[in-house]
C-alpha cells in the first residue's frame, strides 16, 4: 500500500476515533483522551528526558494519567473531587525518588517530567469539565473546538501553499518552520471564523455570533502558537516528529500540539464572559 | 550586632510572623503565604533560570501568585472557584511568549519556569483549603504541621550532633548534604512523633493517636526528602543558599524546602483516611 493510502486511512480512522470518542459516550471519551494524554507525555518525555530518569518518568506520567481519570471519574461519574489529592502521591514522589539516583548528572532534566506536567497533563486533565451539559454528556463544544481548529490548518495549508511560497512572501517563522508563512497564518484565521460562524449557525456552538468570530480568532492564533512552540521544543532537541504512532502521521503529540494551547485559552475567554 | 544575634533576632521575628499569620486572620495568612510563594519561586527561577526569560519567568511569577490569591479567596470570601481559570492565562502565554524570544539557545530552560509552579506554587496554593473549620478560619492544623516539622529538624540537629558526628557515624547522603547523619534521621522521626503525640493531646491534631503517630513519622521523613532535593537541586546548579531575603538564615526557599513535601503529603495521607 502507498505512503498516501496509509496516510489517507491513519488519517480517517483517527478522526473517526476521535468524533466517536468526543460525541458518542463518557466511558469511550474517558478510554480515548486518557491515551491520548498518556501517549503525548510519553512522547514529551522520550524527546526530553535523559534515560536514567527512568522512574521518575513513570511517576509524571502515573500523575498525568490518575489527574485526568479522577476528573473524569468526578465529571461523569460522580466521584469525590477531594480524590484528586491521589493524583499528589505521585507528584510528591517525584522529588522524594530522586534521592536514589545514583548520581546527579544531568539532574536538571528533572525539570522536564513537570513541564510536561503543565503543557501536556493539565490541560487535557481539565477537559471532562467542559463535556457535562448538567447530568448529560455532550461533547459536541469540544467537537466544535477540534473542528475550528482543523479548518484554521486546512485554511493555513490552503492559503499558504496557494500564495505564501511564492518568493517575496513573508514566512511567520523561517527559524522554527520554515514553510508557513503570513499568508497561511492570515487564512487559517479566515477559515476558522468561517468555521466559528457556521458552527454558530448550527448552534453546536450555542454563544452570541460576536463571541464566536472572536473565538474563532483566538483558536486559530493560540493554535498557531501551540504548533510553532512544539516545533521550537522539538527542534531544540534535535527531533523531527515527536512519535510515529499514527501511521504516516508522525506522533500524538504532534496531532494535539494547537489543541494544547488553543483549546484552554477559549475556555478561558468564554469563561470570562460566563458562557461556559 | 553579632552574626548570633541577627540570626536570633531574624529567626525569632520570622517565627512570629509565621505563627501569627498561620491562628490570627486569613487575610493576614493570604498576605504572608503570597509572599513566601512570590519569594520561593523568584528564589527557584534566579538558581535555575536563565537571565534570557525574563517574560517567561515573570508570566510563571504572575501564575503562582494568582492560583494562591484566587484559591484563598475562594476559600476565605467564597468567591467562585472557576476565576481559577484566570491563572490559566499566564500559564497559556508561556508557550505563546516563546516565539518572540531572539534565540534559541537555552530553549529547554523553559522547563524550570513549569518545574517551580508544580514544585513550590502548587502545594502552597493547596494550603487555604486546609485553613478553614466550616465558616471559621482555623490555622491551628496547619501550625501543628509546622511545629511538627521544626521539631524533626531540632531532633535531627540535636540527636544528629550529639551522636552523627563521630568517626564511623554513618551518613544520610553524604553527596547531597555532608553533615546530614543517618543518627539525625532517627532522631527527627522520633522527635517529630513525639511532637504529633504532644499535640495531639493538646488537641491542636484532632485525629486518633495512631494517626497522630504516622503523620509524625510522614512529616519527619518526607520533610527529610524535600530538604534534600532543594538542596540536590541548590548543588546542581553551584549554589549554597537558595537567596538571603532573611538576614542569617539564607533564602525563603531554604526555610520552606522540608514543608514543600512534608505537608502534602501529610495531607494525603488524612484525607486517605478521611480525617479531613
Amino acid at each position: 500500500m502507498s505512503n498516501f493510502w496509509v496516510r489517507t486511512l491513519a488519517g480517517i480512522v483517527f478522526l473517526a476515533i476521535m468524533v466517536f470518542a468526543l460525541i458518542w459516550d463518557r466511558t469511550l471519551f474517558a478510554c480515548v483522551f486518557v491515551t491520548v494524554l498518556v501517549q503525548s507525555l510519553r512522547e514529551f518525555y522520550d524527546i526530553s528526558l535523559n534515560k536514567r530518569f527512568r522512574v521518575q518518568r513513570f511517576l509524571g506520567l502515573v500523575a498525568g494519567g490518575a489527574s485526568f481519570i479522577l476528573v473524569s471519574a468526578h465529571c461523569f461519574y460522580g466521584w469525590d473531587l477531594r480524590l484528586l489529592t491521589l493524583a499528589l502521591i505521585p507528584l510528591l514522589l517525584i522529588p522524594a525518588s530522586c534521592l536514589l539516583l545514583p548520581s546527579r548528572e544531568h539532574f536538571g532534566d528533572l525539570a522536564y517530567i513537570y513541564a510536561g506536567l503543565l503543557y501536556i497533563a493539565l490541560p487535557i486533565s481539565l477537559s471532562p469539565l467542559l463535556m457535562m451539559d448538567g447530568i448529560v454528556f455532550d461533547g459536541w463544544f469540544m467537537l466544535s473546538l477540534f473542528v475550528m481548529i482543523w479548518c484554521s490548518d486546512v485554511g493555513a495549508y490552503c492559503i499558504g501553499t496557494a500564495f505564501g511560497q511564492r518568493p517575496g512572501a513573508r514566512k511567520l517563522a523561517p527559524d522554527i518552520s520554515p514553510k508557513k508563512s503570513w499568508w497561511g497564518f492570515w487564512g487559517g484565521i479566515v477559515f476558522c471564523v468561517v468555521a466559528a460562524t457556521g458552527l454558530h449557525f448550527l448552534t453546536w456552538l450555542p454563544f452570541p455570533l460576536v463571541h464566536c468570530i472572536v473565538l474563532g480568532v483566538i483558536v486559530s492564533v493560540f493554535g498557531v502558537c501551540g504548533d510553532l512552540f512544539e516545533s521550537l521544543w522539538k527542534r531544540h532537541f534535535g527531533v523531527k516528529d515527536s512519535g510515529a504512532c499514527i501511521p504516516g502521521h508522525g506522533g500524538m503529540l504532534d496531532r494535539f500540539d494547537s489543541s494544547l494551547v488553543a483549546i484552554p485559552m477559549a475556555c478561558v475567554y468564554l469563561s470570562l464572559f460566563n458562557l461556559i
